[in-house]
């Protein structure tokens, strides 16, 4: 099987058809894909790589790959309140493995299909598994949300769950040890995040600052600080609740203890979750923006002056939080 | 040297600054960049990965691979007459080398400069090293060079030279012995391609179709003759004049035989020229297009309306052409 041959078999499935959308004035097919944005839109841009053996096990099920590939991109897109437009695919290979490509094509197709977002162009190259996405969204001028925008008394708000990729990740490197439905069920977080894209736009002109979880909570918490040049205490309890094996009916012997999910929600990463920021006067608008996205959300904390990040405990006492996130030259 | 510090120190210098242009509304340091295309424009989206030891040695030098990275996705712009925007960098590495990326971001800076094309985001893990590049350019709406348009009798044109790379590449690997002057000239062929931008946005309402040259002549026009539905033949003697170190001083008996030059042109690949088709009657506008983008043009053959590839020698009978281009699962 050639080059164009597996492009053809594998991706055009994938690939925008005429009149998929009226801003892909062209697709897939020639040496760029051309977009038309509509009229006062600016185009959002992102893009993220994910190699074999720092991002994924060499096991990894295609399928899963496939979808979480494009998922962490669609998450950067969510974090700008951008509707997804279509996306570009540069993909390494260490053979044209036709199983394999069946299922990561089957993975990012039902994906795409799901956002509306297709495939335009790309690249297919043999090397070290290695699977690049580039992708771009729509978002009306200005409204964009910005990691700069968070304000002093802002809430600090985070959608779904936390800290379940991160749990599964060390069971599965024999870290810790789990009952098989308490793993499986926080795998399902580490193999498939939900990107949240319904709840990004619906918090354009509500949230003051927003971002991506994708390093873990503290970490990625500190890039809105420092952006917006403040600080923020967040709410302990409320963090180490948010696991969703902990709001399933497993027992909690079955579970890890308070602290370690302390630790996972602040520093676990993987998640793919919105943090954002809104005024306290904005609760309202936020539980309806949720509703609507059917996107459950969570406040965990608010933001202060004086810069630097804090955590209280059920009894109200303040204590850094000296986490760091994830960091592949760490 | 963490991720963010390494990104700090190497990359954003490349970045885009406030005000860069007007394009630009928001560059490097948020989930998304922010792209504002001016009235009536399209955007033209393009990439391609780098893989080592398959698109470069493993000792090759980090400042030509900055160009090259750069350079092979600015070409995909040019082909299809696009002004370049901006770009994203996805870099894995195996270890954070100071050198290395010191000498890799200069190469990319300086292209990028070059062509006003920043920096605007992106991502670096650690991993077997593979450079993405997506890269956005800006087109007059319905105005860009298309693969589809070619027409029964247009001429068939490419810009500079061909062959020169597979040349040095051929030698590089001990396929055939070049004279130390012949193979620095081939050498910088394929280091350091030179995109051409210029001529691609000189060509728009000239040229009928348009392609860059990355697989090898033959194999590329190929690609054109099918979205167009038309054949072509090739002019044997113009192609075999083709390489840049045949238009050198060097003695003929340093330099490949006709046939060989003949082969390189047709199926070399890794040229980065263009190739475009025009109808007759635009031959003074196409090398007046050449002059203000300052990039010789060869006239190499015409379309005919029976599919297939042939080209005419010296005495005029017609061959098929049975080369084919560089496949990376052929």
């Amino acid at each position: 099987m050639g080059e164009f041959d597996l492009i053809e078999r594998f991706f055009k499935p994938a690939a925008a058809q005429p009149g998929a959308a009226a801003q892909i004035a062209l697709g897939i097919g020639d040496d760029c894909a051309l977009l038309q944005p509509g009229a006062g839109m600016q185009l959002a841009v992102s893009s993220d790589m994910l190699v074999q053996g720092r991002h994924f096990f060499a096991d990894a099920d295609p399928v899963a790959l496939g979808h979480k590939a494009l998922a962490v991109n669609l998450s950067d897109l969510a974090a700008m309140g951008a509707r997804p437009l279509c996306f570009t695919l540069a993909l390494a290979l260490p053979a044209a493995d036709e199983c394999w490509l069946a299922g990561f094509s089957n993975g990012l197709l039902a994906l795409a299909r799901q956002h509306q977002c297709p495939l335009v162009g790309g690249d297919t190259t043999r090397g070290p598994l290695n699977i690049c996405i580039c992708v771009l969204g729509e978002v009306p001028a200005g409204q964009a949300l910005r990691r700069s925008g968070a304000q002093v008394d802002d809430d600090i708000w985070v959608s779904g769950t936390l800290g379940d990729a991160r749990l599964a990740l060390q069971a599965l490197q024999g870290q810790c040890a789990l009952p098989a439905p308490v793993l499986a069920q926080a795998r399902q977080r580490l193999d498939r995040p939900t990107p949240r894209v319904a709840l990004g736009q619906a918090l354009r002109g509500i949230a003051s600052s927003a971002i991506d979880l994708s390093d873990g909570l503290a970490a990625d918490l500190r890039h809105v600080l420092r952006a917006s040049d403040v600080g923020a205490v967040l709410d302990a309890t409320a963090l180490a609740n948010l696991l969703a094996v902990g709001a399933s009916t497993f027992a909690a012997s079955d579970l890890p203890d308070a602290p370690t999910c302390l630790s996972l929600a602040l520093t676990g990463g993987d998640d793919y979750e919105l943090l954002f920021t809104a005024a306290p006067a904005r609760q309202a608008d936020i539980l309806a923006a949720a509703r609507t996205a059917q996107t459950p959300v969570t406040r965990v904390g608010h933001v202060v002056a004086e810069r630097g990040l804090w955590q209280t405990g059920p009894h109200g006492a303040r204590t850094p939080v000296d986490a760091r996130g994830f960091d592949h030259f760490g």
